[in-house]
């Protein structure tokens, strides 16, 4: 298998270095060949071609069978208005890979839940898979700006909104087939083409229990009753906020994996953290949501299911015993982390 | 000075009415002159006349000198691709009075912080006054819909970011002096008006601490990091989410004020929470957002410090010593909150 890596910026290269290391263990462990090429993404690619996201990095990714990113962005690049910016790069991506399903599972692990702003007894049970969608509204709709006013146009295709949905319902079948749709369909229109694409979808899959809610009541839901939700579908915009909303319930951002995936099997695998540019260089980034990362990606691209379990078996085995780094209440750097995950591998 | 009830549906009208008994107290206490008028607005309108704001409720409100809410919607009218819905009502209100700012204020009690799904070292010191742009964005955009997609536009001009921002700024200036303004600059366009349009509005309050924060991260620091926030500015459909969120912090939703101002004195003032259909008519509501919105109908739109504070203060024994309402763990009804308010008011 080919796996691309856009290790990026800040902590990125750090924890994609950290998880590459587990995918060789894992490939020396089960027999496989795993190649390797790393190629430029964000600020770097910036500074090295003026292109976040060079032709060549692409091309690699557009013919690899998967793709680990580290992170974008930093303080170098961070003006909003400068006519090109790091997050340009992993936006293009997304859209060239046409990866419209973005997965971020939400657990808390119970050895961390004095990490959680959130008081124990909400964090009991909570398993929540967020299917955001990943290509489509404000993010990537029609702009305009002039010198006195400013439009971003959120538009969704019938189509656009039943591939992913379709997706949430297939995953709420492997979990605990309950699927929350999130929308703002009081007020917006996309929301109400949303809403009645789901109701419409639904009927195909009776076995799965559907909810409705407005994103202002579930921002508040996800606190009050983390633990009542499995499979929550959203829109981009609505997705980026309630998945950064849950991920503090976590305790730490450190410790979360992503997988965007579209219609193959071909996906876009990344720690939900960003880049993190005050510690980075220093070796002491929590290499653990890029590791998780790279096990949805053996699961989800390359179809090696036991092998995923592998590596989640040996993170659930550090989170519990340590070693910890430091933003989980720990002094251990990125290597140690990491080393201790290699070791934990069966 | 004469100001119109709006009670709306569900819970609202016997909200409305304990917030009404305050204030007639306070009339009396004080020798003030109120007149009240009754109008309809949201799903009884729609029943009444067929429309969510007669004619008749819109003009009442703009000659009167402040307007008192209690909620719109309910599982009669919930339909979303319906012609003629509550919030609409709401919606067109907002928009008629031109009340572009909407305050909500988040404090958390100390005697309620057990109600929080927060850890209580969290909830030390939280006070933040959000301040949401509530004419504009999204919600009042162009939209469209076709058989298989949809459009929202999200259009600001320089000048409704600007009255909003400035009043931001104002207010922080008798708080403390920060202000936290929050867009998705990294992304959309009418975000990156907003943020150069506060930087530019900022050289003008060099007194006031500015920070920006990207919407994402923030769903996230308002709960690891609440109290370092004093006052936070961001438009309307980022402000409907993170206001929600904040509001899951105070316990319960019932506890929570708003005010919406425009640049004359004429306000329009709801409690946070929603029709509460469950509960309707039982009397077990919580009047506390209602009669705290009452409050700031007297500080903001009639310039009444002094009774604006005693409402409050009187409030602040009852959240101490009790009685409590359902929500907020006790047992005590509507009428029974309200009476006890009455009897604390000095
Ligand atoms: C970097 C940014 C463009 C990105 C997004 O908003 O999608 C990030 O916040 C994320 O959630 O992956
Ligand atoms: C009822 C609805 C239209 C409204 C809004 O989204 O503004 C409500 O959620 C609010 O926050 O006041």
């Amino acid at each position: 298998a080919r796996i691309v890596t856009l290790p990026g910026d800040g902590v990125g290269p750090e924890v994609t270095a950290a998880a590459v290391a587990v995918l060789k263990t894992v490939a020396a462990r089960y027999e496989h060949v795993f190649a390797f090429e790393e190629q430029l993404i964000g600020g770097i690619a910036i500074d090295a071609t003026g292109e976040p996201l060079p032709a060549a990095s692409l091309a690699a990714c557009q013919s690899a069978d998967a793709v680990l990113l580290g992170a974008v962005g930093g303080p170098k690049w961070s003006d909003p208005n400068a006519p090109v910016r790091p997050e340009q790069g992993l936006l293009a991506l997304r859209a060239a890979l046409g990866v419209y399903a973005n997965l971020r599972p939400l657990q808390v692990h119970p050895a961390l839940a004095n990490l959680s702003p959130l008081k124990n007894d909400k964090l009991k049970h909570v398993d929540v898979l967020f299917v955001r969608e990943l290509t489509g509204g404000a993010y990537f709709g029609a702009k305009t700006r002039s010198a006195d006013a400013a439009t971003d146009e959120c538009r969704y295709t019938v189509a656009e909104i039943e591939r992913v949905v379709r997706r949430a319902f297939d995953l709420a079948r492997d979990r605990r087939r309950h699927v929350t749709s999130v929308d703002k369909a009081n007020v917006l229109e996309t929301s109400r083409l949303w809403r009645s694409t789901v109701q419409r979808i639904a009927a195909d899959y009776p076995d799965v229990k559907l909810e409705h809610q407005l994103v202002d009541s579930m921002a508040m839901l996800l606190l009050t009753q983390p633990n009542r939700y499995d499979v929550v579908v959203t829109e981009n915009l609505f997705g980026d906020i309630l998945t950064d909303e849950a991920a503090a319930l976590a305790g730490s951002l450190g410790l979360l994996p992503s997988a965007s995936l579209g219609d193959g099997r071909r996906g876009l695998y990344e720690p939900i953290h960003g880049s993190a540019p005050d510690i980075a260089g220093l070796g002491v980034a929590n290499p653990v949501g890029a590791i998780l990362s790279a096990a949805l990606l053996l699961r989800h691209s390359l179809g090696l299911e036991a092998e995923a379990v592998a590596i989640e078996s040996a993170v659930e085995q550090v989170l519990r015993h340590g070693p910890h780094s430091r933003d989980i209440g720990g002094s251990a750097g990125t290597d140690e982390v990491r080393d201790a995950v290699l070791a934990a591998i069966e």
